[in-house]
C-alpha cells in the first residue's frame, strides 16, 4: 500500500475538470467541478445529520437509490440551501451533465458549497458546461481547487493497493475549512476507485470508515447543512468483485482509511484561520465509543484551541473537556502528555498536575503539528481526533464571510 | 417587585467583604470574598455536571447535606481543581472561617475559580482571614469584585418583593466570562435572601430556575469544572415560612427569576472578548425542551457568533445551528428576524430566505444588544438563551490566560 499522485484521477477510468463559471466574482477562483467515470459505477454516500439539508443532498440521495452513478458535479460559492427552488436547480445541474456527456441525470451526484440561503443562479453553470466537459482529463487538481471555499490549500490523496495480486487504487479530493464538525457524514469528499466492489459493500465501507475519520474532525463545532462524502467504484481494476465481508473487503477498507485519514488531517490543518494541526490520541478507554467522545470533545474545546494558538500548556482545559464529554471515564486515572517534533512533556498523572518545564512545553507547542496523548488507563480501546487552533483569523474570516 | 441596589447585602442580615490576599500577584485585584448571614440559613446549591469537579464543590456538597449554611468563602486566581490536596485545602478554608467568625466549618460554602491543575497555597488566605472578617459590612460590591477572573465588570443584582404583605429581598453576585456553558449548574453565583423558606423548597426553586436561566447562557461551549450556584435564606423578613408549593413559592420563584435573568445577561454580555449581548428568543416550539435546544444551539454556534461580531446578517448560520440542535423542528416552517434598538429585519420565512435591505440589517446588528427572534410555528412553547459574539479578544484572552 503506497501513496500516489493524481487524486480522483489516480484510479483507472476517471477524468476530472474544474473551471471558473462565474458563480464567484473572482475570476481567478474556479467554482465548478466535474468528475466522470468511463463506466457506470457502484456508488455510495453519507450525508450530514443536520435537519437543514442542502437541496443537492436530497437530489443525490434520490439518484443513488439504485446504488449506481457515473459522475459528480459540484459548484462552490453558493450552497443551494434554504432557498425556494433549490431542488429544481440541483436537478437541472444533473440534467446539464446528461446533455453534455450522455450520462443519465439519475446517475449524477450533485453537490454545492458556499453561502446558505441565497438562490443559485444556474446560468453560469449552463453557459460553461460544454467547456467543462470538453476539458475533462487528468485534472484532479483543477477539480480540487474548484470545490474550495475558504480553504487555503487544495486537498488530494490517493493510495494504490493489491487485492489477490490485482493492483487497485483509491483516490480522493476534499474541501472544508469552516462549519466543520461532521456528524455521520462530512464536509465535501469525493472518492474514486477502480476496485470492483458492489454498492452495498461500498456503502458499508464508507459508513464504517467515517466514524473514525471525518466524524472525528472538528474545526468549529458547527455541523454543516451540506456535508457529504461520495464514492464511485468503476471496477476497471478487474479484481474479483467484493460482494461480502472477506479479506479483500478488509484490504479495501484499510486502503480507504489511508486516503480518508490523509484528507482528514489536511482538512483540520487547513481549518479556518488555523496555524496548527492538533491530533488528540486517546488510549486506555473502556470502549471505542467512549474513546471517540473524549478525543472529539478535546479537539472541539474553544478554550483548548485558543491555548494551542498561544502555545500555552494549559492542560487543565484538556481535563475539563474530558470531564464534560459525557464519556465514561475515571478522572483520577487520566495521564496526559503533549508531543510534537519539538519534544514531549508529561503534564498530568492520575488526574493531577505534575511539575513540568515550561520552556520545554513551549517548544513542544510552538510546532505546527501538536499531539495530545491521553491515557485513560481504564481499558484497551482507542481513538484519534483531529482539530486546529482557534485564532484571530477564524474570527476575521467568519465576521465578514459574505462581504 | 422592583430592582434595588446592594447585591447580596440587600436582604436583611447579610454582610460581605472582598480583599486582596495575594493569590493573585496584581495587588489591585481583590481575590478573596466572604458573605456571612447573622443567622443560620436554609441553603441549597446546584453544581457543574462536568465529571472533573473542583475540590471546593465536593466539600460544599458535603457541608450542605443538612440543608444549612451561614457563610460563603470564595477565592479567585486558582480553581483548586485537579491537584493532589484540593479537598484538604477547601476544608481548611472552611476551618479558617470558623476560627474567625465562630460559624461552624460545616456551615460554610466554599468556592474557588481560576487556573485548573495547580496547588492552591492556603497561606495568603490564612494571613488575611482576620482582616477579611473584621471588614465585613455592606460590601456586596467588594465581594463581587473579589470573585472575578477575566470578567471586565462586576455583577450584582437584587429585587424586593412581597409575600403576604411582608417585604422580602433576593440579592446576588455572579462571576463568569470564559469556560461558560453551564449545564445543570453554572458559573459562580451566590444568592442571598431574607425570605423564610425551607431548604427543600429552596433547592427545588433553584433547580427549576437554572433550567431557564444560567443553563441557557453560553460564552464558549466549555462547561467548567467549578460551576456552582448557591443560595442562603436566613428568614429575617419574617414572612410565613415557605414549606410547600403555594402562591408564596411562586412569588419567590418569580423574584428569583428576575435576579437570575439579570445576572445571566450580565454574564453573557461580559463574555470573554465580547462586544455585544446576543439574546435568542424562540417561540412556537412543540415543547420547552425543544425550544431550549434551539435557543442554546444558536447562541453557541461559533460561526453565528463570529457573524454577529462582524454585524453580518448571515442568517443561514442560524438555520444551520437549528438544524444540528437535535431539536424536533420542521425546518420548512421557521421564521427568523433580527431585532435591536436599531430596528428589526425579517430575513427568513418558512425556512427560506426573503429579500431584505442589507443597510437596515447592518444598523440592527451594529447595536450592542441584538435579539434573534425565531418562530418555529409548531406549537406554543418558548425559551430564551443568552450569548455573545466571538471576537479577536476571546482568542487573545485565552491564548495566554496563564501568563
Amino acid at each position: 500500500m503506497k501513496f500516489i499522485d493524481k487524486g480522483v484521477c489516480a484510479p483507472k477510468g476517471f477524468m476530472a475538470n474544474g473551471v471558473h463559471c462565474g458563480i464567484r466574482k473572482n475570476k481567478s477562483k474556479k467554482d465548478l467541478a466535474l468528475i466522470v467515470s468511463k463506466k457506470v459505477c457502484s456508488a455510495a454516500s453519507v450525508y450530514t445529520t443536520n435537519l437543514v439539508k442542502g437541496a443537492p443532498l436530497i437530489v443525490t440521495k434520490e439518484n443513488l437509490t439504485d446504488g449506481k452513478a457515473q459522475a459528480i458535479i459540484c459548484n462552490s460559492g453558493n450552497a443551494n440551501t434554504c432557498n425556494a427552488n433549490g431542488i429544481d436547480v440541483a436537478k437541472e445541474m444533473c440534467g446539464l451533465v446528461e446533455q453534455q456527456t450522455g450520462i443519465a441525470a439519475e446517475n449524477v451526484i450533485v453537490a454545492s458549497t458556499g453561502v446558505i440561503g441565497e438562490p443559485l443562479d444556474i446560468s453560469p453553470i449552463t453557459n460553461n458546461m460544454e467547456a467543462l466537459v470538453k476539458g475533462l482529463g487528468d485534472k484532479s487538481e483543477d477539480a480540487s481547487f474548484a470545490i474550495m471555499t475558504t480553504d487555503t490549500v487544495n486537498k488530494e490523496a490517493a493510495v494504490s493497493f493489491e487485492i489477490d495480486g490485482v493492483e487497485c487504487v483509491i483516490g480522493g479530493i476534499a474541501k472544508g475549512s469552516g462549519m466543520i464538525h461532521p456528524n455521520m457524514a462530512t464536509m465535501l469528499v469525493f472518492l474514486t476507485t477502480d476496485c470492483a466492489i458492489d454498492s452495498n459493500m461500498l456503502q458499508q465501507a464508507i459508513s464504517e470508515d467515517v466514524l473514525d475519520s471525518f466524524n472525528m474532525v472538528s474545526v468549529d463545532g458547527d455541523t454543516s447543512t451540506n456535508d457529504m462524502l461520495s464514492i464511485l467504484a468503476n471496477g476497471m481494476a478487474e479484481n474479483t468483485p467484493i460482494t461480502e465481508v472477506n479479506a479483500a473487503y478488509y484490504t479495501f477498507k484499510k486502503a480507504l482509511a489511508e486516503v480518508t485519514r490523509a484528507l482528514c488531517k489536511m482538512i483540520a490543518k487547513d481549518g479556518e484561520g488555523a496555524t496548527k494541526l492538533i491530533e488528540c490520541k486517546v488510549i486506555g478507554a473502556v470502549d471505542t465509543v467512549n474513546a471517540r467522545k473524549v478525543a472529539k470533545s478535546v479537539v472541539t474545546s474553544s478554550l483548548l484551541k485558543s491555548a494551542m494558538f498561544g502555545a500555552d500548556a494549559n492542560w487543565g482545559r484538556v481535563l475539563c473537556a474530558i470531564g464534560y464529554s459525557e464519556a465514561n471515564v475515571d478522572v483520577t486515572k487520566i495521564d496526559l502528555d503533549f508531543v510534537s517534533k519539538g519534544g514531549s512533556v508529561a503534564v498530568c498523572r492520575k488526574g493531577a498536575g505534575i511539575p513540568f518545564d515550561e520552556t520545554i512545553a513551549k517548544n513542544v507547542l510552538l510546532e505546527n503539528e501538536v499531539e495530545i496523548h491521553i491515557n485513560l488507563n481504564s481499558g484497551g480501546a482507542k481513538s484519534t481526533a483531529w482539530g486546529c487552533d482557534l485564532t484571530y483569523d477564524y474570527v476575521k474570516i467568519n465576521g465578514d464571510y459574505r462581504t
